[in-house]
Formats: structure tokens, sequence, C-alpha cells
């Protein structure tokens, strides 16, 4: 991480953005961070991607350790291989290991998912393989998802006696309510074009396509104003779970701030004006 | 509205219905009420049918005025030419306009949106074109959506610095979760055919057949008791966002209300009888 | 009941599954409970597979008088005929049979989702025709919904007086909204594939792969553990209409919980250890 931290440095000492590539300390995910795009690669194909210990603190790390850099615009999750992620390492779940360790592993997990939900910039999971137990959780908790047609999802935690009740949160969410459940009472795995239908993803497309389709998405996330989107997203998770009668009640006044910030003021001067807008972010 | 309520008058003097044909005053929109059917028209086209202060008054003031008038029985939301609605008028949103216009304009949004739910009738969304931002909530927020294959759903805020948050409280609700989120951080517009898959619009048809879509349903509602229709609905919006096994609590005293209004009684009897209902509304 | 009750006995005394095919004492079901597997059949084509009283009663009692057998692993309810269910009796909600009888008869349809919900067990729904309101809210309320395309579902109370509020519930949760709106306000039935597109049900095949279908799902049902099932469908239901960051807070404890039961133990243990689990269910 100190390479990152140095980067960050140079940046700042010489104001404008880098591209950076490169690896973790421990090699299983590669980050590439460069204009406004932070993608994170997991890469640690041996363990399938797994959700380790190690891997989901450096997934926290890197979500969340930009979160207060101007650059950042937008994160991407892809992953090397056929295999987005397996999901939990179970060799981290065994009796052996004991209760407290499994209590670091789920607390890790939702601070992962939070770490998604809390950032101020949109997460976009691109998929192009198998997203399975935790590591479907991860693709449902993303802001938004696309996915080639290759692509399949399944909680098959239920095999392994492992009822995958913490992915079932946001899939159930974001999935038809009758397809989560076959999915996580099952532990059958559904195609790209159900995962679609079913309202896992948001895009489905060809693998070629993938890279294309999500670098479209990033770019029409840049062209907004950062902080109008950071407004924007905390809101809408906000009121999402919320009566509608009292998400209503909040959201004028959300509105109306949205209205009071810099970026507001211009966007609507800008847009009366007839002109491209000047974000200050 | 002296007019309209002249009409109203005549109508209780001669018991009979009236076809009504009429501008409101500011001719933004048109009004037909025929047959038990509001048809209410955006007409607005030099500001693209926008939700300004005085469409929103104005559409309030048409989806309330005769809720209590027996002869009501369902309201269509419409438009003239190819833009259903394109949200609010941003001339009314200025930094210059000040914050307690601000406040005054989503205050009425939301009563506007209130007036959908609390109407006693059903309230359909007939869209052909565009429906952009707060025009996008209105359909969402209407009981049934039907669309011509040509019409196209954004929230487009996000472009001009104003995040489409209240918009996005219906549409969550209504279309999946992660399409709803693609379109409120890009701003792009999702198709007719992706606002059906996804669940935003009840019925997608080809344009020349929207009207006659419309009616059907429309007339498929009327041949429904108005107080049975009124209840039914109330206890839908109040159910809806709760957790379900306090639904199902409510739900048990909802079904014996029911059955002790007029209309319950008399429409169990015609079913058990093998003739045809005669309401009393 | 009696005979059920010495099957078994019998199958305590041989300790040996039994095939067990009667039908109830009214013949108004049968039931078949054989490897793990109950088929409920609806079958009282007279009154169209109503859902009366004595229906009622005699569903809660199948769905739950073996949820305590461990030889008890899925529940299928299928029907005799081309109507899977026609709802309630309306004979039985006459305004002349008495408030108290109407209260009787919801609660008892509220005991009968109960049932479903808090069945140890999964609930598939097997349908192979039409599924109409409190037989519609059947099929939403299982947990699993398999049907033929010949098959439809509706929620006609509407249209004699008694609008379908309780069937409502478990529908707007299942499927889009604005297909449970369009059904509940205009009575209008679904097909098949709309019920699957909207979320309603799980999986849409020809009728003549009907049992196949269900049949195969059971099995895969089968190779889990039931505690496990158990434990997970629990959760599930616990955590679906809460906020997500609520669900979260609560989903880590369920994971370690379930680590900590036998089953949970052994499918990790058999994970690592690449061996098939063996469970004590």
């Amino acid at each position: 991480m100190i390479f990152m931290n140095c980067n960050f440095l140079i940046q700042k000492i010489f104001r404008q953005p880098l591209s950076k590539m490169y690896s973790s300390a421990s090699n299983i995910t590669s980050v590439h961070f460069e204009e406004g795009i932070k993608k994170i690669t997991l890469n640690d194909f041996k363990t399938r991607n797994s959700l380790s210990i190690a891997m989901m603190q450096n997934l926290v790390e890197h979500i969340t350790q930009d979160e207060n850099n101007q650059e950042l615009r937008v994160i991407v999750l892809a992953a090397e291989g056929s295999i987005f992620s397996a999901g939990h390492n179970l060799k981290e779940l065994t009796p052996e290991v004991g209760r407290s360790q499994h209590e670091e592993v789920f607390k890790l997990a939702s601070q992962l998912m939070y770490s998604i939900i809390d950032s101020p910039v949109p997460v976009i999971a691109q998929v192009d393989g198998l997203a399975a137990a935790a590591g479907c959780q991860l693709v449902a908790q993303c802001d938004i998802a696309i996915c080639s047609n290759i692509s399949k999802f399944s909680t098959p935690g239920v095999n392994f006696g492992l009822f995958c009740s913490t992915p079932g949160i946001p899939l159930a969410r974001k999935a038809h309510r009758t397809t989560a459940l076959k999915m996580l009472l099952t532990g059958e795995a559904i195609s790209a074009a159900e995962a679609k239908s079913s309202g896992l993803v948001t895009t489905v497309c060809p693998s070629e396509d993938l890279e294309k389709e999500v670098k479209r998405t990033c770019e029409a996330i840049k062209l907004k104003s950062r902080s109008v989107v950071e407004l924007g997203k905390k809101f809408y998770y906000r009121q999402v779970d919320m009566d509608i009668k009292k998400a209503y009640e909040l959201g004028g006044g959300q509105m109306v701030e949205n209205l009071s910030i810099a970026d507001g003021k211009e966007g609507v001067r800008s847009f009366v004006e007839k002109r491209k807008p000047r974000w200050s972010h």
C-alpha cells in the first residue's frame, strides 16, 4: 500500500492525474486507476478469487482509500479468469479455526458491502464468468452490474451446509424474490439472460464487448458532477427500503439541498443558459 | 375552473353524465371527462410539458377535484406531442429564484404524487413518447402505466446537476433496482421494452393501439364497484412496503371490512346467485 | 388423519420410509408422502378447488403435521384438473353467514400462509391451469412456483365486490408492482409467460414436463441438509422486508450460527476434504 500512498502524494504534488497500474502487496488483486476510473481486478486464480480475509481486506482498502480523492469518479470490480469470485474461502470457516474467526470473516464481509453502499462514487461489477455465493453477493451489492452472456450466478452455500443467508440480502432486493429463493434453496445457477430478466444485473453483452460496455458506462458517469452523484447515491440507499410516503417526506428536502450545492446551482444555470456545465465536483 | 364547477352543478341538477371537453384556464392541460373516465392531457408543448408550478397545481386540481364525484371512475394522464413530460421546469429552480420557491416546487411535486396515491380511483399513465425526470416519476407513480413501443424513460437530472432523487422513489419501487440505479447514475434512457421487462410499465403496445388499450383498461375498471376499488387501492398502498407478517395481520380485517360494505355484500350475493352485480358504488 | 398417524407410527417402528398414498377424510385433497417429498393435491373439482374452510384446514394440517418429521424434506402443492384453485369459497362469505365466520375464513387463510412461511422445508407450488384470487395468493406465497405454459394467474375479486387485498400481499412482493396493480384493479389474468417475466413464478415449462421439473427441483433440495435449509429459509423471511443495513447487521450472526450447527460444520469440512457431506439433518 505504500506504493499507492506514494502515488497519491505524487499526484497531490504534481496536481496531475496519474495512470497507475500496480498489484497489491499480496498480488491477489491488481488495481488500475486512470482518468477517474479505478479498476480493481480480483486476481487470485488458485483460490477461484475467493473472498478470503486477505481478499476482503484488500478490496475494502482499495474501495475506500481514494474516497476523498476528487480524481476518483467510478470504481469497477472485475476479475481475471473465468471465475469472478467463488465466495468466501471455506478453509477460513472450518470448525477448527473457531467462532471468533468466523465472526471476523462476516464482519469483514459486511464491511465490504458497506464500503460499496457508502462509496461516494458508483461501483460497477464487471462479470465475465461465474459469480457464486459471496461472489454473487458482491455483484448484487454493486450499484450497476454488467456481465457477459456466458456469465453465471449462483448461491450454492446450501450444498456445503452454509446457507447463503448474507448473499440473499442484496440478491432478494435486486432479483425477483422467487428466483432468489430458488437459487438459495436449490443451489442452482442462473444464466446471464435470467440474471438480466430477473433484475440481478443491469446489462448483458457478448464477452468481447464487455470492456467496451463498462468503459462506456464509466464515461457516462464521468460527465456528471462528483458531488451530485454522491448526494444522489446516498439518498437512494436511504429511501429505497422505506415506506413510500416517508421517502417522499424526505425527498423534497433532498432536492432542495441538491439545488443549494455548487454543482446543483451550476447545473441548473448551465441548462437554462443552454451551455455545458462546468463542475467543481 | 369556474366552467368546470358549472358543469358539475349542471350535472348535479340534471342527474345525467355529461361529456365535458375543456381546456384549463391556462391552456396547459385539457381535460375530457366522459362516462366515468377523466382524461387529463398535458398540453404545454413549448415547455416540453414540463411540470412547472402552474402545471403541477393544474394536475393536482384536476386529479383531486372530482374525487367525491361518484361519476368519476378512472383518471388517465396523457400528453400532446412526443414528450409526455420532461420533468420540472428548471427555470423555476435556478439559484436566483431562491430556496423558498425550490421548497414550494418539491412540496407541490409530493402533493401531486400523493394525489395519485390517495385518489379513490385508479390513475393510468398513457405514454407515447419521452417521460423524463419528474415526468418519469409521474409515470412510475401511476397505478398502471400503458405506453407505446416508441416511448422512452429516463431520469437525466444528474446531467444538469440535480440528481433525480424524488423520481428515484417510485422508480426503484416499480422497476428493477439495478435498472433504476443505472438510469439515475448515468442519466441514460431505457426503451419501452426495457421499461416493461424491468417492471416500470404495465403494458407496451404499438402507438396506433395505445388509445384502444387504455380505453379497454378503463372499461374493465368501470365494471367494478367504485367503493370496492377505493378500499382495495387504499389498502394496497398501506401494505406494500410493510413486513409481510404485519401486512397479513392487517389483511384479514381489511377483507372482513370489504365484505361489510354494500357492494361487498352485493358482489358476493351476485356471484352465488350467478347474476351480474348491481353496484351502488 | 388416523390413517396417517398410523403410517407415522409404522414408519417409526420399522424405521423405514414409507410410500404413503391416501386421501384425506373429506377427500378434498390427496396426499402422497414418499422419499422425503410430500405432495398435497387439491382434489375438489366441484368447487374448483376452492379454499373453503374445510380445504384450508386440510392444507394447514398437511403442511404442518410432519414438520418435525425428519423424513419430510419438501412439500409440493398441486391440483387435480385445470383449476389449481379458484380462491375462497364465496358461499362461505355471504352476508348471511355473518361477520364472525368471515373473520374465521381470513384468520384461517393467514394461518395457511404462515404455515408456508414457517414450514421448515421449502414449499413448491406446481400449477397446471388457473390460479385465481386466494389460489393465486397461495402460489405467490410458496417459496418456489413452477407452472406449465398453459397456466394463468388472476386476482379477480374486484369483479364480485371483494378486492383481492390479501392476495395482493404476496403478489406485490413477488411480481412487478405495476403488474400486481393491474391484476388487482382490472381483475384480468396474466399468462404463464407474464407470470415468469414479472417475477410471480420461478419456472415455466410445457405441461408434459411439469412433473419432471418439480421432481428435479425436489431432488435438488433433498441433497441438502434439512437443518441448514430450515435455518436459511427462516432468515430469508426475517430479512427480506427490512432496511438493508439492518439486514446485514443480523446477517453476520446468522452465518456464524449456521457454522456452529452440526451440518454447518460437516458441510464445510466435507468441502475442504473434497468429499460428499454426510448430513445428520
